[in-house]
Order: structure tokens, then sequence, then C-alpha cells
């Protein structure tokens, strides 16, 4: 290692042959330190926490080490998060990989520290609004229906409905956002969308709705896609009160975090059947307690956090690194970065 | 009834409405005749068979004079479908309410009559495209192994896989097929096609492949969309020898006829698992028989020959009888009419 050297710590699970993509990058520029036998093993591909050894007294040093030497992390270092800014002294940047980082970064107290830290925002913006379509589709086709057919032998034919020429509002029109709305514009939605900031519509969205407007603007739509960051600004911005402004069988897909609605009052519209149907991803607590009303509602499909996971995922991450790694040699701004004042 | 009025007898149920729209569309040059008590009675929105009253002789006499009467008939006489040259001997034109009706008019014998037979090709193709991205969806996200776990309020984070980048070929290039293939151009997929004509490729088709190219191309895709009528070239245009020559774990979608497929060869390479899944509208016999094996397989998603079948589709169909009739009334040619020599 020359003092010129920069060096990263691999801290959660990655292929080797995606550290070797990031050693190639910048030889003699980057050492990178990947020490799997320190490190959680994956439970699945793409699995970023995984299972964490039991490093014992020497394994921990060794690993304590490293992160003393580090200046860039790929990943946070699960096994003690919260000590991260005091372990790691010389740190300058965490590349996480999650999109939504704020509510962890806020909950450690990490959010305070000088550390930059960049998101993954974009990286799963592909999959994520795949999720979104097969979730609208899922619950306008009535597949629950056909599901309890099919496991009866029984054939009756029913008429379903159309995803195009509906009315679907977007909440967030981030990257994953913004390939949401593109997505179901392009089956024919006309899809409403409702940010923060006050830049123009994308092409894709017919019409912008602001924050005022959102309770008006419930009722006169067919679905509603969460896929906004979690922030104080958004926590519970879904509640009994918009629940009820939907229209009735209105259906709700939620990619976002789960504190982004009240999951009480959601699970009470759809046992009503105020709601039509939900596609969730996220939750209020994760993992989903064995104990909630959702898990056996038929007009509710429950992923458990999985669907921005797909197989192709860490390459892309590797990818984001990588161009943020050279950002970061030459002292040029890097992407992604989380925005302490907006929160994400 | 003046002499130069033309008879138009709806033999299929249709909402009222429907009917009006057809009669306010072209004042004193069209009689309406719509007995809805002598018709089926629909069992769903735009059931076009429906449940037959019991007519008793004087109800069939009644029908039996409407058609003598009729010029145009909006879709077939349900009653006796295979006398409707005999029964209706001024008839001229009939307006099926379905996209695939070769099958059916070679089966009567009407194939043979002098009678002009237009059908619905492309009413369906925006129902029958979102059913296919539907089913793509729901095998590559893996929708049965999150049912499986949700029955059993069991989370586990997984790893799914993304359409993006796939690799599709559609087989058909109609109306329905190019609707295809565009929707799943917009969601990244890399789309090939196989047709009878020479046409260009449509613009969101990346690759065209030939009928003799067909088995070969079959090893390079990920998934196999059908689309075509069903004629005598298409019968069973994937067997046993077809399907072994799909990647294992491939993954079919069938809305064109159940005939265009080895039914017992499919289900074979399902359980076996050289497909990876299947969704299917259509089945070599319909209604699917309680007996067959399809009903049980987790990697199958089966439909009643419905996903055709939406809420808004009598307007669409009344749409396009209404243009036809225009053409019709001014000598201009139909749209959608069957052809004899190609068999759709």
């Amino acid at each position: 290692m020359t003092e010129s050297q920069i060096s990263v710590l691999v801290a959660s699970p990655l292929e080797v042959e995606e550290v070797e993509r990031i050693r190639a990058a910048f030889p003699g520029r980057v050492r990178v330190v990947h020490e799997p036998e320190l490190i959680p093993q994956p439970r699945y591909v793409a699995d970023h926490s995984g299972t964490r050894p039991a490093l014992g007294a020497d394994g921990l040093a060794r690993w304590r080490e490293l992160l003393r030497e580090a200046d860039v992390l790929f990943d946070f270092d699960w096994y003690e998060p919260a000590a991260l800014a005091r372990n790691a002294p010389n740190l300058r940047w965490v590349q996480a990989t999650s999109s939504g980082i704020g509510e962890y970064l806020r909950r450690l107290g990490l959010d305070a520290s000088p550390i930059t830290f960049t998101n993954c925002a974009g990286i799963h913006a592909i999959p994520l609004a795949e999720w979104v379509v097969l979730g609208l589709l899922y619950l306008i086709k009535d597949v629950p229906r056909l599901r309890v057919d099919q496991a009866r032998h029984h054939w009756e034919r029913y008429t379903a409905r159309s995803l195009s020429g509906r009315r679907v509002l977007v909440v967030g029109l981030g990257g994953v956002g913004r390939e949401v709305a593109r997505t179901l514009a392009a089956l024919g939605v006309e899809v409403w969308g409702l940010r923060r900031s006050d830049a123009p519509a994308p092409e894709s969205v017919a019409r912008l709705v602001t924050r005022s407007e959102l309770r008006t603007a419930l009722g006169s739509v067919d679905a509603l896609v969460l896929a906004c960051p979690y922030t104080p600004e958004t926590h519970r911005l879904i509640g009994a009160a918009e629940l009820a402004a939907l229209p009735a069988g209105a259906l709700i897909v939620n990619i976002a975090r789960g504190q982004v609605i009240d999951e009480t009052a959601l699970t009470a519209a759809l046992e009503s059947g105020q709601l039509g149907g939900a596609a969730l991803d996220v939750f209020e607590v994760e993992p989903l307690p064995e104990t909630s009303r959702l898990w056996d509602l038929p007009n509710v499909l429950i992923s458990p956090h999985s669907v921005s996971t797909v197989d192709r995922e860490n390459r892309l991450i590797v990818d984001l690194f990588i161009d943020n790694l050279g950002r970061f040699l030459d002292g040029r701004p890097l992407r992604n970065v989380y925005d302490r004042a907006r929160g994400y």
C-alpha cells in the first residue's frame, strides 16, 4: 500500500467477480480489502445483510483493524453500525446498497456524523416499476379469484378490467417514481404525480398534484402507488382520512416504506372493502409479524421487502460504485449523496 | 320499415345503451331489432353466449321470423348456428364478437356459405397484452412462492428476476401480437417475432424469425408468447420438440388457441421442470376438464378463456360495428373480414 492509495473495505456480501471489477477499475490508486470470512454470508443472491459469522475475539479485532484503516466502505458495518464514526476514524464515504437509507441513518445517529453517504437510488427503479405493474395487474385482473377457482378445478368465465385507461397517482417522482410513471404511461395509464420539488412534470405524468391537493386528488384516481422516500414529512402520509378519500375499490401499491401508510388504517380499509386490494413490499414492522391480519386478506399480495432484489442487482450497484469511486478519486461530486436537509 | 332500410338483428347479449348507440348512428337507414327476451342472458359483463332462455314454440317461431328478415347479424345465432344460412336467407353479414372465429366457422360449415363474417381483431389487443405482461411477471417474480409463504405467514426474503432485459418470442404479429410486442418492448424486453407474412418488422420487434427458423430461435429466448390465429398451419405448432428446444426454465404464455400447443407435451414439460411456468387462457378442450393435470401445477396460472373479456369490451365492439355498418351502407370494404383462404 502506498501513501496515496485509498483503502476501500467491502463490508457486505459481494461476489468475488464484482470485487475484482472494483480492483481492476483504478489500478494502483485503490486498495480493495475483501475478507469474506469476516463479513456476513448472503442467504440469497444480492442479499446485503446476510447471516453474521461468529467472529470470535480474533476475528472482531481483525475487523476493527480493517475499519480503522478504511477510507471508503462498500455498505455499512453490520456488526456495530451505530459506532461507525468511532470505529472508522478515517472513513469519509459509505456507499450503501439500498435506496432508502434516511430512516436508518437517523435511527443510528449516523445522520450527525461528517461521513458522506451515497444511496442506490436508480438501481432498483426497473424491478420496482415491474412490481408496481405486476401488483396492479394482479389485482385488476383478479388473480386471487383465478387461483381459488384453479385450486377447485373450477372453470367459470368472468369479466376482468383493463389497466389501460385507469388513472394512477404516483407519490414520489425520484428515479423509482419516474420509472413507475413511464412504465404505467406505456401501458395506457393516465399518471398523476405528487412530489416535493416544483420541477416540471416528466413527460409521462399527465398532471402534477401538490401536497395540499392530495386528499382531493385521491378521490379521482383508481390506484395509488407510493414510491417516495420515507422522511418525517412522509411519515403516515396516507392515513385513515386519505384512505377514505379514495374511491371504493381503489388499489394501493407500496414500494416506499411501511411507515408512509398508517398500517392499522390500511388493514381496516382492506377488510371493510373500501380498498379493492393492495400489493405491499414494505411494512411498518419488518419482518411483518406473524400475527398481522394482512397475511390472510385475499386481496393483499405480500412481498417480504424483496422486490428490489434481483439477480443482476450487484452488477448494477458495482457499476454505480465504480463510477462514484472515480469521482471520489478525482474530487468530483458523487452521485446519490444522502441529503441531511431533505432527509433522503 | 321502409324498403331501403336494412334490418340489423342483435343476436347476443348487449346492453340497451349500446343498442341505442347503433340505432342513433344511422337514423332512417337501419332498423335495429333487439328483443332481449329472445336472446341469451349474460352471465357476466361482456358475456356473448350467455344462458339461453327456454323460448317455447312461440318464442322460437318469433326468433326464426326475425332471422328470416335480417340483413345483418350482430353476433352469431347461438340457437341453431349451423343452420344460419338456411334460417336467414337474406343475411349478408355477421359481425362476430370474438377475434378468433376461423375454427368455429369451419366446424359449423359456415365457412362455405356466401355470408361475410367480420371478427373483433384489435378490440381485445389491450387486455390480451396486459395478460401477457401479468403472466410473465407473475412467473418471473415467482408469485406462487410468495403466495405459499403468505398463506404460512412466513417472511423470507428472496431474489427475483427482472423482465427487463429478457428475450421473448411472440408468435403472431396481428393486432394482438403487435400490441404484445409494443408493450413488452416498453418494459425493456427484447422482442422477437414470427409471422406468416413477410411484411417488415414493427418497430418494437428486434428480429423477425421465419417458420423454418422457429426451432433454432426457441433455443435463444426466455419466453414464448402465442398470439397467432388458429389455422391448419398453426395446429400444434408447438409440440414436444419445440418445447424441448426452449432453454430450461423458459416461460410460455398462450392467448391464441389451445390447439396451437400439444397440451400433453406442454403438461409433461411443466411437470418435468423443463419449462419454468405457463400462463394459459386457452386449452385444447374448453372448459378445461376437471381431470386435467394442469390445474394442480404450481407454476401454471389458469384463466378460463376470459382475458379478452373486460368491462368496457362491448363499447369497443359496438364502436367497430358502427364503423363497419357505415361502410356496409356505403358499399365500402368492411374491417376485419374473415378470409377463407387464410383461415382467419
